[in-house]
């Protein structure tokens, strides 16, 4: 149940605190150039410690490449990698040992397993996104080849939402801010939020709006394997997610005469005169742009005393210590990206097993 | 891509106006008393025809078992079942051959596979639900077993909503209107909303909510199959649907402090004061109630001239024929409720597996 | 479990006294013409009653199909097909309700499930197959478009094995005869064999060679998913099979020097001077012909008294009634056909997803 | 396609000269003991270089494990772990870039691929087999825990192969010789074959027996999943693995009325007189022991001139460099082990799956 995919399947390992996270990629295209710097760059977009809004852990988070590349390509084998885990203030968490944060999945997790790595959440802990950031960025690689690009940007912190759609935005300013926000004003406000929650202990939440341009028309199938679902599993297993919507979305309050998609012939290419659809009809993509919004809930672990329970149920207080995060937005970003990377690639090549004879 | 689960597994078949739809489940537990008539019960609650706000087209919908059934009791091999099409009026498609519906899957359905069975959406059809009613029905009966309860009810139609969250409600009055709405004044408000908007000849969205309750400690998965990830495949499988939210959703203008659900020890057993978690901590379910919510989109065919291209990418309009749902809800409500219970009880089944030795 | 493939699916169901048998095909291409004839025909070479040396049970097998096809089209949607039982002498089988059959799946089905349809050996009867037949036309009528073809036939009865390997037969006399062997004087002497095995009461085992040719270079992967270990599971999971050999297979009295296929350049084609790798190498196609032999076991229902134990333990005697075979092999080749094609069709989709860009 | 099992599920990644060669176990019971000398102990009976039969490449092959284990013990969480490649002379392999070896994978897998890591068979080297063995010491381990024991030895070497079933022989003696044959006077014959063979730049083939003490009764699947089937496709994929037979296997001039394995009652267990179903029937365990055969070829590359052809199409000779293993068996028992390991302990918690309410 480690495993993300049917066809481009990302195997993720791994503890906050252990020796190394990781991953496998297993059905990887051959003669892929891998660029080790894109990589490493879509990693350092998600890194900890990149701006005073982020957690002060700092990581290097260098990825090392153990298999499935030769001569700088990949051969079709399974590629494996590892990013070592180095600042592990594990003695942060030793008072966490016996008591179950609030909101964590501390106790879910020792309920389930009898047993459970309590340093830094462990399994749980969101430095497992490391995983699908490095497998992601290989699916850019190969999506960029196929002329399919994919961007998101923190589209609403707390009550600082943004008023328009992403038409209207240049997304060239979304990395200009360290909110990842391509609204400038907008980003100054959701950053002014985020201090002030910071400087109160306290933590924020906020929406993700990702777009995918040029999937062509035929990714997704009929009836379970519908291309928004598969992305809204992909977007749910995300840390801290908490809601997923397509085009429209939850404005439901429209007449399906409002909503319809109007199709026209421009030029012979077939198009929609509105994209209330999100780019996906029937569960599979018209070859509209793709977009969709992902909720995240405030960060659960705040500098705060609160009341919880312990292993033995003895009612006990906790305050966190260590380096946290007020808000994840600003790293979810690039992690929505992975994994719509991982998603759309996965199914390009699911399509190719339909094949018309 | 047409089977659903892990352990308990349906495989869905079937077109609207094909000779039958239906499905194998397998991964039954064996020595289950099937009680055909809860089965068609529910088949009933979704079922064309059933009040003035649902499409008048009268299917009988009798379920028939092929297999994996001995002397009333399920066996553990695979259980068949079909439910034959009969009133099928296809004659009311013949108009539909070589034109696209607007937001219907026509269009990328014919990119994809090259040919569609354009009567009555073929395999697009929200028919295609009798199989995960079927199923889900089955998986209920093996939940009750369990102590686990699923309800779902309709929460918003346009813009009529309920003011207030699931606790306030008595479930028991859900089914005592024809909207599937447990506020009664509410439940007026919307089946008069939905007239209206059905002698215009027109469409509207809602939202279903969905509730689990007794669901044990321990079910879902650290990382990718986490267990509101599944439900959330599983909602945006539906046809029609465009978002999932569970737990504090999309209100994200919350801080950390007021969101964290505090556990306490209630005469020995763990629960938390609030549920913002929605019954789900680190994708894996903590034992207080599971709620979500499922947006539905207003239905795409409606009863005006719309424009539209044929086949050959011509211009065109297109009035639709035939008897359609003003709005899914009303009958989404024991779709909602049936893929919950695939998925809770796979993710059950599932869970055994974790052995602890 | 009951599903068979990874793109290219076959989902079984039925037991052998229950109300059908069938299957639900997931993956097919679309486009394909459904020749029912030819896939009846198939059905009719593994119909019991076929022949004198063959179960009298008299089945029409009569094939439904109940989805997934338009207007005589595949139209890559799932295809339903049914079977009906219909000479059910289940009263043959009220003896050996509380009794197990020596080497019978009788006593484990019931550990494992804890209740066993006992009617005909139920959902272990080689009834099923009639599932992979239907499915393996299919495949074969896809093959044949990719102008990969196959053919098995029987090689060994008891002691009367075939002389030469498979290149020194005239496959169009494998039909000619009932016990599907192509050398006309072994067949005479199988069928001496099997008849005086017959009178006898008793049962004999055997040997199925299969051939396919036409596979391209590139089918199978190179570690777990080899292609002969595809093949190997697909036919050991036939009732009866006992074993499975690929290219020179159990003969490893052989130095490297002598088993090794030597490469050669014919006008333009890579080919190997002798095929001891059976076609493939390192687990993929290399493009000479598949070949490999299934052990199949003597039908373990005879009619003679044997000793075994009842549902409490205590020792009794059982003799079979009903009609049974007497040797598997006849009706087997065309099972080897079929799983040899659903194999060989599901790793050609398979192939596909190896894109190279 | 790199991924092996349903629940135990293990990952297989690296190349013969790449980085390092490892997998990701995922689905690992919690709390388990990681006894690592146990494991490295396993590893040291694959290694190359243990004994002058055995390839002289020297690795030292310690494993390291990156995560999925606190404190000593399994957490439930994915289990990866690496084995450094070290004695790489990749130079012996500079003369194969653009030939390919007869009877090895270098065509196919370059067919396929298009690229191919050509130094010492790249990833379909036998050395991805520590990924195996590893895996399936850990399944030891926990089969251990269930009382069940495997055991594995040398049966066949070329025309010396073991007079009686293993009933006959003290499974203490197979680590006592280094090709692994419990009985002394054939395993002496066997070496100074092995050596003769060796002698002469040549390689030889063999057979590995299998048997599987203490495995309940009730594990494997009636239909497609049958225990044997999956035991016979763990095993053919192994390098060089060309056959399988299980029970009385390729044995077919018996009778059903001497094969039939007769029930009796032992004092309230129930057993069979003999066991021609090799533990299994109907596809699930019986409570038998369960045994089996897998037929080695010799190995491919031998230290002689042999013709081939080059990624042109040239016809050229070919010689092999490099240090060879002239008989696999004797570090095929080790892997033999490790795939049964796996495949017993998957079934066993796939087992736990079929709840009985």
């Amino acid at each position: 149940m480690n495993t993300f995919g049917n066809i481009f399947k990302l195997t993720s390992f791994g503890e906050s605190h252990g020796q190394a996270v990781g991953g496998v990629i297993d059905g990887c295209p051959p003669g892929i150039e891998l660029d080790t710097g894109f990589i490493q760059n879509e990693l350092d977009r998600r890194r900890p410690g990149q701006s005073s809004i982020t957690t002060l852990r700092k990581e290097e988070d260098k990825v090392s490449f153990l298999s499935g590349v030769f001569e700088g390509k990949t051969t079709g084998t399974p590629i494996a990698f590892t990013v070592t885990n180095k600042d592990q203030n594990s003695s942060d968490y030793d008072n966490l040992k016996d008591v179950y944060r609030p909101s964590h999945a501390d106790y879910t997790f020792e309920q389930k397993y009898g047993v459970r790595d309590y340093r830094g959440g462990g399994r749980s802990s969101a430095r497992e996104t490391i995983a699908r950031v490095v497998a992601g960025a290989i699916a850019k690689l190969i999506l960029k080849k196929l002329s399919i690009k994919i961007v998101a940007y923190t589209s609403q912190v707390g009550s600082i939402a943004l008023d328009n759609d992403y038409s209207k935005y240049d997304f060239l300013q979304i990395e200009e801010t360290p909110v990842r926000c391509p609204d400038g004003e907008k980003a100054k406000e959701m950053i002014q939020l985020i201090e002030e929650v910071k400087a109160d202990g306290d933590t924020i939440g906020g929406v993700v709006t990702c777009i995918v341009k040029g999937v062509p028309v035929g990714l997704g199938e009929p009836v379970f394997s519908k291309l928004h679902a598969a992305l809204g599993a992909a977007m749910l297993s995300i840390n801290a997610a908490k809601g997923f919507e397509y085009g429209q979305g939850f404005n439901v309050d429209i007449r399906g005469s409002e909503a319809n998609d109007i199709f026209y012939n421009d030029n012979g290419v077939i198009k929609t005169q509105t994209n209330n659809s999100g780019g996906i009809q029937g569960g599979i993509s018209n070859g509209q742009d793709i977009y969709f919004r992902v909720a995240f809930k405030p960060v659960s672990t705040i500098l705060k005393q609160q009341m919880t329970v312990d292993k033995k149920g003895v009612e006990t207080t906790i305050e966190a210590k260590g380096r946290h995060d007020p808000c994840v937005l600003p790293r979810a970003v690039p992690i929505v990206e992975a994994m719509a990377a991982l998603t759309i690639l996965d199914y390009y090549l699911l399509s190719q097993t339909t094949v018309l004879l």
